[in-house]
């Protein structure tokens, strides 16, 4: 095994170096006034330091339930499993899943693929296409293994999304097969237009939806969720008991405060949404101007740009931008079968403006070298 | 598998119960007002809220690190692994040896015994003595497993404490097979008289201590960690990030503020050491006045007493207890092999002393009916 190679950048690189690798939300975004309100709002109280429940506690999971009920997704607290994180929603969820055969997006998350291989399971993948999954593939591919990891929404490192023609027909061969799905949701509330209807909606008991607060509100939190059938919920329990007892119990009472008003929460979305899709756009601009040779498709939300060039192994680009103090990820590093060497992951969100232009440049000198 | 014993008991009672069930410190000594402070310094930074790295943050780690030396064991921030709770380094732990064999201590911690279950590890265990493990039997369990698990302070469920002698005993045992030792030390700084040397310090490369905020500050923050070398560290670090990236960063930061005045958190133990002294005092007197009947040794740390009556099913009894809204664990959960009905494990740090007498006394009735 062997670690996420995205991480062991983020590791290496100094302040200096303009990073578009890592899939890290904009920290000038934290809500940080708000989120000191909400803190001093609680840390007298002694509840607040002391053990608490391992699948969460019960206030915070019922205001996840009702953010799925708005949506017309019938949800309730029992229904809720508060993880470390969306990261470990996927160990837990591997680790229950250990050995069995798992049908991917190729490309896919690599802290995903990471995981699955930790726990011995033997993943399948299926192309994916500018509107979802290759629905032929992935069907022959799931009659065999029942189980699928899917990322609809913006997915990393695409950004592609699916229709709602191919979000109903997986459903459709998730139930006919009498399967389940895991559907991994980081960036779904990051659109830039409009919101789409999770797959785990029209197959409640087949799915787990997975939920995270990292790229709406902060990371450090580490405070993700799984949403799945209560008899589900109660067999993952054991293991995230095994693994931490309980999630941050700090974080939870902290952001149950902090999503009392809901309304600031929505605004906080609604800057995060607007100040994004200028990013994008910005980052693509800059792109078409610097970069032409690379052809790539405008993202619709999420915080990446996902590309390639027609004859440019990117790990060698790498080696020369990192020596310039520019990173990004290589695209093979997300395959598990067809490595194309010439792909490439931009992340958008975490640049200024002026380290976007500048760092795209030094990619366009490097190129030329 | 099954859920914690504790924890299940711990999620059915309600506000009126009196748990002598879980070790939970008492919420009345958590330092809040020093704790907000320090979270006030923090909480406008920015990175306090980003991402950080897998192994933790460096600063608390060099903290960590520092407490080590002062003891006269060298350690530096390389040999620390932060972790989410003491409980997630046995995860951690219990995955990388997964399938091994281990000697444990019979009786043994709950939550470890658990964890080695679900990562399938063939558990040995060597009875507990008044001064430590039995040497033969360790040393003949020893020889095959080449690891094992122990509690050497104060250990969960028996409270007992290793002498010097059977410390280096141990250590001399785990060198001459070039073996392994996790030795967990949640309780070691909760001392009524002194402080005892850690197996570990005599076998720095031999060895992963681990310890725990969870008992000492406060349960909520989750924030263990693992000290070793560093070679054993790094394959640690490839496990860690699978399961949730890294620990919560807010708790981190505030932790690493909190720690920056060492005298506060000093002081902060001596009050818990004195005052949690004087519960014991006072819980030993109730179950001498009340539950004569009751063998048990004084505690010498820790946050428990432990002792069996001579003939008394300890399932029954906290059956007919529950009734009457009163916990405790009996001591058969905590055994590998041998199961002793009459078995008994009372907190004493959790409840007010009120409630020990009420609850002594409950028990006391429900012993005669």
């Amino acid at each position: 095994m062997k670690r996420s190679f995205i991480r062991e950048i983020l590791e290496a690189i100094d302040e200096e170096t303009i990073s578009f690798a890592g899939g890290l939300p904009n920290s000038l975004l934290f809500p940080v006034d708000d989120l000191k309100l909400s803190a001093n709002n609680i840390l007298k109280k002694r509840d607040v330091w002391q053990y608490s429940l391992s699948n969460g506690i019960k206030s915070l999971r019922k205001k996840i339930a009702k953010q799925y009920c708005n949506e017309g997704f019938e949800t309730s607290a029992e229904n809720i499993l508060i993880t470390t994180g969306s990261q470990q929603a996927l160990y837990i969820l591997a680790r229950y899943f250990q050995n069995k055969s798992i049908v991917l997006e190729d490309p896919s998350y690599l802290g995903a693929i990471n995981t699955f291989k930790l726990n011995d399971l033997k993943m399948k993948s299926a192309p994916l296409e500018n509107d979802g999954i290759k629905l032929k593939a992935f069907e022959k591919a799931y009659e065999k293994s029942k189980l699928s990891y899917l990322i609809p929404d913006f997915q990393n490192p695409s950004t592609r999304t699916y229709s709602k023609y191919k979000r109903e027909e997986v459903a459709k061969i998730v139930e006919k097969n009498k399967g389940l799905l895991i559907e991994d949701s980081p960036y779904t509330e990051l659109y830039f237009k409009e919101k789409n209807k999770s797959i785990s909606s029209l197959i409640p008991d087949n799915s787990f939806h997975l939920g995270s607060f990292s790229k709406t509100l902060c990371p450090s939190l580490r405070i993700g969720w799984i949403r799945a059938n209560k008899k589900l919920i109660d067999e993952l329990l054991v293991i995230k008991e095994s693994i931490d007892l309980h999630s941050c119990g700090l974080s939870q009472h902290l952001l149950n405060e902090y999503l009392k008003d809901d309304k600031k929460y929505q605004n906080h979305l609604n800057i995060l949404r607007k100040y994004y899709k200028e990013k994008s756009e910005y980052f693509c601009e800059q792109l078409d101007k610097y970069l032409p040779e690379f052809i790539y498709e405008k993202p619709k939300g999420g915080m990446f740009v996902y590309g390639e060039f027609k004859d440019v192994d990117s790990f060698e680009l790498l080696n020369k931008c990192m020596k310039k103090k520019v990173v990004f990820v290589p695209g093979c590093e997300f395959y598990v079968k067809n490595k194309n060497k010439n792909e490439i992951r931009f992340n958008f969100t975490n640049s200024s403006l002026e380290d976007i232009t500048k760092g795209i440049k030094i990619i366009a000198e490097a190129l030329k070298s």
